[in-house]
């Protein structure tokens, strides 16, 4: 099958999408980017990751070059053209080419949009039967953790220390306890059956998956508490899992080679799991 | 005058100069650079500068494409062929192109290379006559600050907001101290004639003008102290300056709008500047 990409206003075929070295993605990572999942063919929760994708934009004053209507209209003709049924679409955009200097260019510059998708395996994932195992790593990142930036450096390393591990996500620790993953959102349920994340601030990706999770969370009449968490305290869990568009729900049953509660995915988890999943396939997700 | 770009082995027109979108540069910030000066045709210390690439490419291991002997004919090729008499050269090196993912791609994945020229002045520069303006802004960047990696977006709102404030340098400040310019070393010299700069740690990159110039100050007699200093000692400093490979020495005469010292560039920072650029031109720069 042929793999197209959205580039500055063209679907051009995959070999054929190139950038100019001048731009600023590529020397500065200067840059934004999102990550929704699609489902059955369906965009999971478009209109929260373009409101993210604005946000983002905004905090470092690129202009956002469409609409959330245009971009889901660009994003569902590239997973049509693609015929991905379940995958990713990935976007980015960047403060576009100019000759190299630090400062932003001239004004007017128009800036790059990217768009791809990537076929993957989402509603049966086995890691997410089987849970994945997670080991801990320092949070190297700068201090602005909110933009979702491609200045993913500190990321890149924390997954590849994950991969060699052999385990499926690194969290990252700051000051003893768990910012989140280097690509999710952390979240462990306590002995008293409390779920606990970090709240938002500078420091944490405000995750998309995460907001639905918690609002299905309180649905199901779970006590929620947004705070700081040790690494001791999560590797006492009753049951622990990590959130992104990719991963959905994914049940934590190591951490550190440490067994989280009896070492097999919790109960709570694999519900939020089943009822996201549920509300995404019926497109009942709530957006924004 | 056409302009080359040296792309992954090959010197090609400017205009055709282009990388996948897949680039792990582009899509993770996933690279190192270097920048080196070209002074009366010549490349600036630019055995350091080849050194320090070295050290940055290892510290996120990825495999240095070429020895400091191939780089060197490579870059004076590219000056060559671009007639750059005064400027800048430029090197990127890049984790290569590979699908999204954010653990390193497979073993063998060659590494992009992007190399190009800039002219621009740095004998004569009226800016180094009459001395800059720097502001102070909060260090955002990251905890590994020592590799010099293109994951620079920090950088970018520095130097963007020094750009907005009408001054051509930001001095980034962490817990109290200032760190570095956005894209250079920062210096003063005290009333009692010491010159202090940062030690070099994770907090700061190891400049290469940095070293030349502490250099020629001890040779000057110049007593040295590399610590930390705050924005407080900064302002009642004698002199302040900072370098970098395409700013040299540059003499600062205001911080936050506070003359330096009388306002107008130091006896001692105009001396360094004019040793180093004889140095440079005589291609007597200690290098390594």
């Amino acid at each position: 099958m042929s793999r197209t990409v959205f580039l500055n206003g063209d679907f051009v075929p995959f070999e054929e999408a190139r950038i100019p070295v001048m731009d600023r993605g590529f020397l500065f990572a200067d840059g934004i980017y999102e990550v929704a999942a699609i489902i059955d063919g369906k965009l999971v929760d478009e209109v929260a990751h373009l409101a993210r994708l604005d946000r983002s934009l905004r905090a470092i004053e690129i202009a956002n070059p469409y609409t959330s209507e245009e971009w889901i209209a660009l994003m569902r003709e590239l997973a049509a053209r693609d015929e991905v049924r379940e995958g990713l679409v990935y976007i980015e955009v960047t403060r576009g080419v100019a000759e190299r200097d630090f400062p932003f260019p001239p004004e007017g510059t128009p800036p790059t949009v990217v768009m791809f998708t990537q076929a993957k395996r989402i509603l049966g994932a086995p890691a997410a039967e089987k849970g994945v195992a997670v080991i801990t790593v320092p949070d190297l990142r700068w201090k602005r953790r909110d933009i979702k930036s491609v200045a993913l450096l500190a990321q890149v390393l924390a997954k590849q220390e994950a991969a060699r591990a052999g385990v499926s996500e690194a969290w990252m620790v700051e000051d003893g306890h768990v910012t989140e993953g280097g690509s999710s959102t952390a979240f462990i349920i306590t002995p008293d059956d409390r779920l606990v994340t970090r709240p938002l601030s500078n420091a944490v990706l405000p995750g998309i998956t995460r907001i639905a999770v918690m609002q299905l969370a309180r649905e199901m009449q779970l006590t929620i508490e947004e705070r700081l968490f040790t690494v001791e305290e999560a590797l006492c869990a009753r049951e622990a899992f990590y959130t992104s568009a990719s991963a959905i729900v994914m049940p934590v049953v190591t951490i550190d080679g440490k067994a989280i509660g009896d070492g097999s995915p919790g109960p709570m988890t694999k519900r939020l799991r089943e009822v996201y999943l549920a509300l995404a396939r019926d497109g009942a997700l709530a957006s924004g």
